[in-house]
């Protein structure tokens, strides 16, 4: 990730189509998520040259059938179909792409942005909440995030009935972002059309999805990841103690950014979620004022990509024999219990970047899954 | 107060019925208060030898007439009302007062008790809130009232209607302690008749004022220090933000006692005072075991009255030149807008022992009042 570690006054790495068609293909490529996209970059420096190593990766770290890449005649496709509908693609190495989700872990390499992507590098507050909000609920996250606009904050969630909808709306005047969890063009829920089509002109609307993806479960949590990345704070308006939005606080602690709470009384289910995140620590909202006054001082707004954490990848090109006898190790050391990477480097007595290089290689084949936190899982 | 700083292994000092006499005639002879009841104590050692000296220290500190003591026919009077009604008076100085309450600085020197007066030593919480509490409010009190008495907490309240009602309802199976703001004997509101007799027979009543006074409004605030001093902690359930609960909170924290609020909507204005709690620190109370656990660390069980803060109170006997000198130069630096007694020694550039036996005087004489933080103001 530290290819994209530049401070803006650094011009970012120059991306000509071609590297950009690689980008698109190699990030759409089945088994690799945005942190494999990033180890791969660092590994290989361009896009393109990944795209050439991955079956061969892929083939070493055990996958029985070769890997199929994303088709440059798919991925122009998607280029193609996305310029129609009026949106464009922005890429995580571009000075447009969104400074504030660039200093996540895990920011998409590739956004499909709708709508005014100026607003994209403006303060943003993230506000989620209940899908069955109450009226009350509903109506003090209007006024929270009319509040906000009105001193020059953008608003930023989900697009999602109840919380999400009224914190669009009521920061629609000033500028508001929509996540979307499936593709840029997919409308959902249907009823949020018209605030879909204000807010592609009034505001900006992004999607990490492929254009044209149905939303399924899986995408939400992603999509939460998104608001809170796109935000120096995240305000948790209502919440069962299950849902979504508690999801999207902790997403939101652990990439560094405040988390607010509407407190609620005790017996009212829907307060649950936000007065369990106050007694965590959250910062209790009863007015916009609450948000700002301490958003003044958190230097979100003048953070550098260089300020973010570094991934210590360093990997390894491993000859295969090598590779063959470390994969062993590494295999026979996770299991479906989630284990971090450190520990397994000091079971394993191996060095970090063989290791890194082997873990790249499983993952690409299927074989283990990334999680929050650099762990590792056995998967199949 | 260090005379009344000892430990429950040592023994407290003997009160024999003539000096109990003159403690009751001391506390209720006028322009004499709690810390000055105290000072006075520290300086001639019995309220005996402190009664014999009121009327030349008054005098001395510019009171026109002779001060008028509380007549022994009177305290005697008293004293016989109150076990007719059942009842009996508790000196600071016995056992059987309440020890979290004798390490404030302003204690009662005497209470008025009625019921079972071994609960007043128990580890106690107390609860306050709106007298015009929502149905929802009252549920929540009476609920978490029975469920710190299943704990073993005695509850303690203000006997008003609302808040206070709940919870001492809650609590009555278990042990409830009703601090009353008039005399023992005055039930208000009459609404609450019933529940008094339940908690006289279940539970314990205490007054500070003399019997048969009906309560005034100045009379609350001095109520609601007991039922926080006789606490570890204190709850407040709904309260608006000009609310008497709110002061509660506040006298709470300035015995060193711990803050609990109830949160709720932003919307609702009964939250607006414990949302603005929370939003300063205080415990988040979704359940009693928000408290419990809390409390458990706490220890003002074990809390003996030699840990209490002990004001520097070590007056001088003047003569009547020195005293006259010394009050000029007091009076000219005092006016209506309260100064601390430490700004004003600075000031004066007199001794500490001086200007405590001179503001005594005045205090006496009804020319000054004293205040909270250890500070006075000029009166008429």
């Amino acid at each position: 990730m530290s290819l994209f570690a530049l401070p803006r006054d650094q011009k970012p790495p120059e991306l000509d189509d071609k590297e950009k068609l690689a980008w698109l293909r190699l990030i759409r490529t089945d088994n690799v998520g945005p942190i494999t996209f990033y180890n791969l970059m660092e590994t290989y420096q361009t896009a393109t040259a990944a795209l050439e190593a991955l079956p061969k990766l892929s083939k070493r770290g055990g996958r029985l059938k070769d890997i199929t890449l994303f088709s440059e005649q798919d991925a122009l496709k998607e280029i193609d179909t996305v310029e129609k509908h009026g949106a464009e693609m922005v890429f995580a190495a571009e000075a447009a792409y969104p400074l504030s989700l660039a200093a996540t872990e895990d920011a998409p390499p590739v956004l499909t942005v709708l709508g005014n992507k100026k607003l994209l590098n403006l303060p943003t507050i993230g506000m989620v909440g209940a899908r069955n909000a109450s009226l009350n609920g509903r109506k003090f996250a209007e006024k929270i995030a009319r509040d906000l606009g009105a001193e020059n904050f953008m608003v930023a969630s989900g697009l999602a009935r109840g919380i999400d909808a009224a914190a669009h709306t009521g920061a629609l005047p000033t500028g508001t972002i929509a996540a979307v969890a499936g593709g840029i063009d997919n409308i959902y829920p249907p009823e949020n059309a018209e605030l879909y089509e204000q807010i592609k002109f009034e505001g900006c609307i992004v999607a990490e999805s492929p254009f044209g993806m149905e939303p399924l479960a899986r995408h939400f949590p992603k999509r939460n990841r998104i608001i809170s990345g796109l935000s120096s704070g995240v305000v948790v308006v209502e919440a069962t103690l299950k849902s979504g939005s508690l999801i999207t606080a902790r997403l939101a602690a652990e990439q560094g950014r405040d988390v607010y709470a509407v407190p609620g009384h005790p017996f009212d289910p829907r307060a649950a979620g936000p007065n369990k995140l106050l007694q965590d620590g959250a910062g209790l909202v009863l007015s916009a004022d609450d948000i700002i006054r301490n958003t003044q001082s958190f230097a979100i707004h003048n953070l550098t990509l260089n300020e973010a954490p570094q991934p210590s990848w360093n990997p390894q090109i491993l000859d295969d024999f090598e590779a063959e006898d470390i994969r062993e190790i590494i295999l026979q050391n996770i299991s479906h219990t989630a284990v971090t990477v450190d520990e397994l480097v000091r079971n394993c007595q191996l060095t970090i970047p063989a290791v890194q290089m082997v873990l790249l290689e499983l993952e690409l084949a299927g074989r283990i899954q990334r999680l929050a936190g650099n762990r590792i899982v056995l998967i199949n």
